[in-house]
């Protein structure tokens, strides 16, 4: 019954062959899941000037020694080792900088499969580098495709959810992250220990750049099939009332300070249909944990939550369980509505690189 | 950015043809809601003798005439109205009965898509009827599928969830549904206002047919990738410990009678990753609702609750969201697990037959 029947492990493993572009906390958390799965790792890279060039990424991960040295030469380590995809875990927004690094591991003719927040829809609010950056994938037959948490708890469990609906009035989503698993820029990033004052100057002064719900909302109507419309954002602080420790900024928030604060982004659609997330990012109290919930409007009602979701964690395994995916998807920028559903990947599929024959072809054009 | 923008509706309507195979509270549910959403049912059948013989299926179901009568000729009735799809909800295993009614459409070149639990996936409990009904619909070109709450509920929304999953050890469903959604046929089955006596004596003297649970832990299985081992079924009473009123048989069940019972089933998978569905069919007392809830163990431990689920609606309006999967699906049997992923169906997609050219065809093949 099973299709991996008549496959050994030991056949086909080591066929893929995986990059990691940034070994910061979240790549060093993909290195140990992979490394524990049996993947093979073949290179990793960073930025210049960083204090990890040079040692050992499993060293870093804290598992035992790969034989991969951190570089920064990024052009020469792909060459070298040739991956058959790379994981980017560097930054958000397909901003310049980005767009160099993923357009340097393309026109190596390696896949790229990225935590990149923008990169889960970057159509919509990067469009023009998005659409560049599609066509130089097409050209170099080379898949790019964004996922993470937002893959299954933000799009395909609601489009699955919803699929049991009649109609739909309207799609609304809840969920908390906690700013301490992500580190000190993440923190600074949502506000953490600001005053109130502080905090309404800067959202009335700052430019903000697309946020991760409004990404996740494109990609959701996608999934579900219905055509964006209008979209807007609204924020709002979330203010202790006791003093909180901060573990990413190592410092106890007092009460009356910001803890972080909640994006509520609204995607009406030409179907007038209304998708709605808010999302809150802030220092946990304890007893707190990470939660999505989903509710619908029509008929009939629905409803969907996670409770103890671990963020962080479900962020590196989504991806990982993605591989396959990409590496058997169609050349360009593929987003996760046009992927296979995502499942489980048991070892064996995870190395043999999934659904067709096209990660063959790929690896073979890059060898 | 749709893929529905250039086609109208009006462009289109009425192309798929629907046929009702049973006019009972399931099928007249589907009824009204196919004809809220424009959908045109061209025949009603029924079995001989059935006191629905004549009627108006739209009068049936309580919205306005169709100009459908239903009757019990189905060679005849499929012959004239050439029927793209077959909405059947008859009865629950694949019994000889049942495979005559399969074999009756799919003879007629129409596809299926029917409740029957046992059709979510037959092949293990009902091999050998299975294997000739895939073979039968092969030979005509068609598909036959079940579906249902379980497709969302019990096995996709499982599926996705565990594909965020780095390890899994235990995938644990525990699922309530109440008898008196489901009519006084239902509500014998589940031994409501039995004794216990009575309860462990028909327990103990019934060759007791696979659970819906066990059907649906084969589907999950596969739809995770898992090879199954070996099957189990526990099965205990649910004690009313107060007077309950039962609107299925329309009489009081009394402190100490049986209200119904829960099964758990466990499914053991080669890789060595139990699969585990408690269900519980019972007459409810007030506040009590619908649920799904479900638990992984493994790294990380994963949970999803659906709360207030009406699974008789939801049943049905699965059904209508797979339609067009099933029209666009390759002939034979083809369970849940290699349909596309399960979505919301905008009223253009469900009119026009879904995902590709196959429903054309043997839209043509039937004419």
């Amino acid at each position: 019954m099973s299709h991996h029947t008549g496959d050994t492990l030991t056949d086909r493993a080591s066929t893929t062959k995986v990059a990691i572009y940034g070994p910061g906390a979240m790549g060093l958390h993909i290195t140990r899941l992979l490394a524990a799965r049996g993947v093979r790792i073949v290179a990793a890279i960073t930025r210049p000037g960083s204090a990890k060039l040079g040692e050992d990424l499993g060293v870093l991960a804290g598992v035992a020694p790969l034989g991969v040295c951190v570089r920064s030469d990024a052009e020469e380590a792909l060459e070298e080792t040739e991956p058959d995809i790379v994981v980017v875990a560097v930054d958000t927004y397909l901003d310049e900088a980005m767009f160099d690094i993923y357009a340097t591991i393309v026109r190596a003719n390696a896949n790229v499969i990225t935590l990149a927040e923008e990169m889960l829809y970057p159509f919509p609010t990067a469009g023009p580098r998005a659409k560049e950056l599609d066509e130089l994938a097409k050209q170099h037959g080379v898949t790019v495709t964004g996922t993470g948490h937002q893959d299954a708890y933000w799009v395909n469990l609601v489009s699955v959810l919803v699929g049991t609906a009649q109609t739909l009035r309207t799609v609304e989503g809840e969920l908390a992250w906690n700013v301490d698993d992500f580190g000190p820029a993440l923190a600074a990033q949502q506000q953490v220990g600001r005053t109130v004052e502080e905090f309404t100057e800067w959202l009335s002064s700052t430019e903000r750049k697309p946020t991760f719900g409004r990404t996740s909302l494109y990609a959701l109507a996608a999934a579900i099939g219905l055509t964006p419309a209008q979209a807007t954002t609204r924020t709002t602080p979330v203010v202790a009332t006791a003093e909180t420790h901060c573990k990413a900024l190592e410092k106890d928030i007092a009460a009356g300070k910001v803890l972080g604060y909640t994006d509520t982004d609204t995607l009406q659609t030409e179907e007038g249909i209304d998708l709605v997330i808010s999302s809150t990012g802030k220092v946990y109290s304890p007893g707190e944990s990470d939660f999505n919930e989903w509710r619908t409007t029509g008929e009939p009602p629905l409803h969907l939550r996670n409770e103890r979701v671990v963020t962080a964690d479900t962020t590196c395994t989504t991806l990982i369980n993605r591989i396959p995916h990409v590496l058997g998807a169609e050349p360009g920028i593929v987003t996760i509505d046009r992927l296979p559903q995502l499942r489980f990947q048991p070892a064996a599929d995870l190395l043999i690189g999934g659904l067709g024959g096209r990660m063959v072809d790929s690896a073979a054009g890059s060898a």
